[in-house]
């Protein structure tokens, strides 16, 4: 039984100049919509996340409260469940599959909340990671429709360090010859290996080795850790896919939204949105220092840091003190 | 002409148990040795470094003065010059070369010191990175024999994150099918402009990135930098060796000196070297806090971070800047 919902977009002509022809974009939604239609909460996904990755962060009592809101997770385009590399027939599948911006998706989302629910006013966009760059160009795509916005571990544009940091996963994944350039019928299994050794030393701080975290997780070595975890964690992904959504990671920049001719500053200048803006504090590949940038150009920004030594993962949903700082702020947002 | 010496080191009983025959330790060696050998530099090299590569730390009116100091640089093994898989004949050639650790490394080292020179105490052990950890080695080692240290960007123990970070390393080579199990007969070029690409995102920090400061090394553009310098630096060296350099750096630890059974703390606290400890304040896998550590516990150490965003490679050479400030605590150190 499938637990989310495909929402047919047709053809959409793409800022690459392609055009997706028969898009789709699969979403799940929690809670119930209001008679005024006030209580959305939008949350996307993540770099190969999938809905139910989110759910974490959903819950009676918590900030995203299904019983107060009605909370809307669509999927990210590549991510395997909306269209993706590995789900669409030819000729756009696989290596074909085109170029799609953090603007092109939060356009399908944004059909998705007015057309198939009538939505005017959305009272949180919340996101993790590339679900926080979706979460920034919600903002910056429809500043009047937006009333808050809590990217988590996220940028609004990504930096030339993380864009460096993303070349070593691709090529780890186009080193293995079992890519085949994309054409492959089988997985290549020691890139999807590789891509998760290689991620590792990113994810999280050097102080979560050093203080050995994965032990409590349930892992009995670091080597454990590594297999178990970070291998197991990729193996499941579609190579294409990983190449497709990190294409559009390593080209987030809400300066590039029509209209702003790609300048960062005036794009963030540009946000309605009262924001919340919160790093993890040992995030390596999004450092604080570039959301400090940022909340510099929000005319109406928090800068609020996760004290974690979880790295990029204090916005994963493993641990449950980042978790409840993450939530703690969520309800102070909403609340405002 | 070769500019490097070979000592012949006969049959070398490794701390792994296997011998490694016929080693050969490849060396260099800058001023004169006075007549009461009161006047030597040991200079170890980093990860495939190679002696040449050291000598922007050497100079003239400099810390490390010929016109003073009888300064020896060994080349690590299997940096490609000493014994490597690269040039070591059948059958410990390539992937059979055995496994090498720092203890083995300054064993060597110690005997080209004593036997070829007759050298019974030396001034300074200094070195960078994979250079730092033969440079702790040698205070544990021969702790009555090594006056002063001064180990930067570096450690005295592999971190577990900076093991993760060599298995991103590790993986890139190994999923390159041309790397045959390392029985390859042509490089594995694939492998290594991928190891070039992962190490990219760690040598150098965020900071740098943002600044773009592979602009004034003459470098037009990011990708201009990750081909140019990253897959070019990678392109010249031999698979097996960067191998079996990375089985060196991932496994040490001065605790595994023979005596101290693993005890990290004690090998630390058996320092007699006056020691200046000088991390990268920017270096994201040789981390300033684990220094801070380890100079807790050593009796007669001074922590000193290189104020920098040149990441690791504030102690590389490349910048004036972080140069001048090395060559000062040296200077200083020397004086002391």
């Amino acid at each position: 039984m499938k637990d989310y919902t495909i929402f047919e977009l047709g053809d959409v002509v793409l800022q690459c100049g392609l055009t997706l022809r028969d898009a789709k974009l699969a979403y799940k939604t929690f809670g119930t919509l209001n008679a005024d239609k006030s209580n959305v909460i939008v949350y996307p996904t993540w770099y190969s996340g999938q809905h139910y990755d989110n759910e974490w962060l959903i819950g009676s009592g918590m900030g995203l409260d299904p019983e107060e809101y009605f909370i809307i997770i669509p999927n990210m385009i590549g991510n395997g469940l909306s269209s993706s590399p590995s789900n669409t027939p030819q000729p756009y599948d696989k290596s074909r599959f085109p170029h799609v911006t953090f603007y092109d998706n939060v356009a399908m989302q944004h059909r998705l909340v007015t057309e198939q629910f009538g939505i005017e006013n959305i009272a949180l966009v919340i996101g993790w990671s590339m679900g926080a760059g979706q979460t920034y160009q919600w903002a910056v795509s429809y500043p009047d429709m937006v009333e808050r916005i809590l990217p988590f571990c996220g940028s609004a544009r990504t930096s030339l360090h993380n864009i460096v940091f993303l070349e070593g996963v691709k090529f780890a994944i186009q080193t293995d010859a079992a890519w085949h350039g994309g054409w492959y019928e089988e997985q290549p299994m020691q890139g999807l290996r590789a891509v998760g050794r290689v991620y590792a030393g990113w994810g999280l701080s050097q102080a979560f080795y050093r203080e050995k975290l994965y032990e409590p997780m349930g892992y009995s070595s670091l080597e454990d850790f590594l297999v178990g975890f970070w291998e197991g964690f990729f193996l499941k992904k579609d190579a294409n896919n990983l190449l497709a959504m990190l294409w559009t990671w390593q080209n987030g920049n809400i300066g590039n939204t029509p209209g702003f001719d790609g300048n960062f500053e005036q794009a963030l200048a540009s946000i309605k949105a009262k924001a919340i803006v919160m790093p993890g504090q040992t995030d390596l590949y999004f450092p604080p220092e570039d959301n400090e940038y940022e909340v510099k150009h929000m005319p109406n920004a928090e800068f609020v840091a996760i004290p974690s030594i979880w790295g990029h993962f204090a916005g994963g949903g493993i641990n449950s003190v980042d978790t409840e700082f993450i939530d703690r702020h969520v309800k102070a947002l909403l609340a405002s």
